[in-house]
């Protein structure tokens, strides 16, 4: 993977230029590990606009950042962020972009207020902008997870029944994608069963599954680092009316997103196809969430599908559509699909599902 | 638990007014858990010096926070910061100290640039060091935390065997423990077999145990928040003289360590302690981390212990106590426990175990 990672420094290398500094200091795990391979709780880079890359890490990933960061120059010291400044001053690095959105006030401090201090400048979202694009590699890594996803969640069908409580079905499905062979769930798998199926985020809890119940379970696997999300609802038992009402509309709203979800559609767009279904039905309160997000190096990341969102889709942006509706005290649907927006062979381009257990209600 | 937090809050509150300001934004995940009782991934609570307490989250939680925190007021907004530091200008509280450890640059910009703004000054780790100390209910479910650890490693010793690989003894240890009440594990297990043990925090792998290798296992449950962290290392099949000499080595100096561990002692003492039998060995450079570790709400937290490291122990303190022996390329030993530093009865006092697995070599 090292020309990926080297490809990937020189694009970032444009745009420190671009900003006027002379090289970028970042500091956000996951954007270290994009730009050179190392996934690591202590590591930070310095792209220089000059071409220069510099990985500093402590001792204990040493073995690692040899193995995979074989073609990036390595600095071991505890101390990442000091060890950096220190070295872009001995190469005359005066000014070094900073990730705000990450580093603390006391750590910034410490840098700034050095004798011979660097000069520190905003970088901004651009390596998370970077990231929003993903390479084929990255789009395999992300169909595995989904896949291992699918098969967790029909394993542990038979699991649904009345009497099993929230947090066994947590546990089975999350046990069921490490034995596939995810290195970990991608989040805390929710299982929101009656009338906890009105709380979007609800924890999975002791409640037990009953006849009558609707049943969210939004799970995801993680695959060399990218993550998967998926979410299905089903009913235990029987079905009323007020249930299959609901369950309709947000699979109709789900469609209507998914279908307006093309290279070049504004994400405002994409969420108002979804959204307008669910408020002509007279739920646009029922629904009090973004209808989707970015997925890749962190489960929610760039672009966030919103009303007020900035942006368009692009092709080879891997995206979920999850529209809602949420009833307090009663219960609640949503339907999640990961996909990747696609240009067409000619046409105008599509998001195609990595997730793909059936979207039809299952009543077990 | 109200009046506990209610009572953390009454300390916090006479140090905000030492420090001059009118109230503190705090805004650390786990210190605002501390201080109200609240989890969130997005919640801070304005603590002031005149004896009002506001929690901040977003509706996501209003459910758990109506529920575990009925005794202070709620502020319910997605960005909890601004919400908060409006609040406090409506009240008058112009100097509000904050967590410059945690609050990134972008979000103190966002609250110092406001046009009314509010005098932001640093609260340092107050609250940190207000949890060190711990009451009786939080040593009990570190205690209850550390009993589940102990029973997961009981349970695996069968696994510990030629051919099983170090992931897989990783998983069955995680599995146990949530299966005996562990609300997750309290990190990502280590197991690290042959020469891997010579890296002190090798990530379980691929490899498979083999006979001859020692195996240093470290792992932890957490309970209701509270982190247990225990290491053992074991043998298989046979063991070699120098294997059995590091160990026992590594066995005294943590027995020294525990020995040291009392009331008032200073914390570079208690390192010394054991450090000086290893290094009095010959394998001073073979022992590069500190000897051990508070531990509570964070797997790591004050007081650190090692040679550098200021401050005393005090009653009521958990910490660990875990020296190791590292050989690059052979392997290594590690032996931890998570102990609770008691005043005697008339006596000195005493660090007390919580971990109560064998220290003695387990040859499998």
């Amino acid at each position: 993977m090292t020309e990926v990672h080297q490809a990937r420094r020189a694009v970032a290398q444009r745009e420190v230029a671009v900003l006027g500094a002379d090289a970028a200091l970042v500091t956000t795990g996951v954007n270290v590990r994009y730009l050179t391979g190392l996934a690591s709780s202590n590591a930070a880079v310095l792209v220089a606009a000059d071409g220069q890359a510099v990985l500093a890490t402590d001792s204990r990933y040493e073995g690692t950042a040899r193995r995979e960061c074989p073609d990036i120059e390595l600095v071991l010291d505890r101390n990442i962020e000091p060890a950096l400044a220190r070295l872009a001053i001995e190469r005359g690095w005066r000014t070094l972009a900073f990730e705000a959105q990450q580093m603390t006030v006391e750590r910034h401090e410490a840098l700034a207020g050095r004798d011979d201090a660097v000069r520190l400048i905003p970088l901004g979202r651009v390596v998370e902008e970077l990231r929003m694009v993903k390479d084929e590699d990255e789009i395999d890594l992300l169909g595995q997870a989904c896949a291992i996803t699918g098969e967790a969640f029909t394993q542990v069908l038979g699991l649904l029944r009345p009497g099993t409580t929230e947090r066994q079905v947590a546990i089975a499905i999350e046990r069921a994608m490490v034995d596939l062979g995810a290195e970990a769930p991608a989040f805390d798998t929710i299982v929101a069963s009656g009338p906890n199926g009105a709380i979007p985020h609800h924890a999975a809890g002791g409640r037990e599954l009953a006849a009558g119940d609707l049943v969210t379970i939004d799970c995801g696997a993680r695959v060399r680092g990218y993550h998967a999300d998926m979410t299905r609802t089903v009913a235990i038992g029987q079905v009323a009316g007020w249930q299959r009402e609901i369950y309709q509309l947000v699979a109709d709203a789900q469609a209507a997103g998914i279908a307006a979800a093309r290279p070049s559609a504004a994400v405002a767009d994409v969420d108002a196809a979804a959204r307008d279904l669910i408020a002509g039905a007279g739920h646009a309160e029922h629904f009090g969430h973004g209808l989707g997000h970015g997925v890749g190096l962190e489960i929610h990341e760039a672009p966030m599908i919103g009303s007020a969102k900035p942006g368009t889709l692009q092709d080879r942006v891997p995206v979920t559509i999850e529209p809602g509706i949420y009833l307090p005290g009663a219960g609640g649907v949503r339907i999640e699909d990961t996909l990747v927006v696609r240009t067409g062979n000619g046409a105008e381009g599509s998001a195609r599902p990595l997730t793909t257990i059936t979207r039809e209600l299952l009543v077990l």
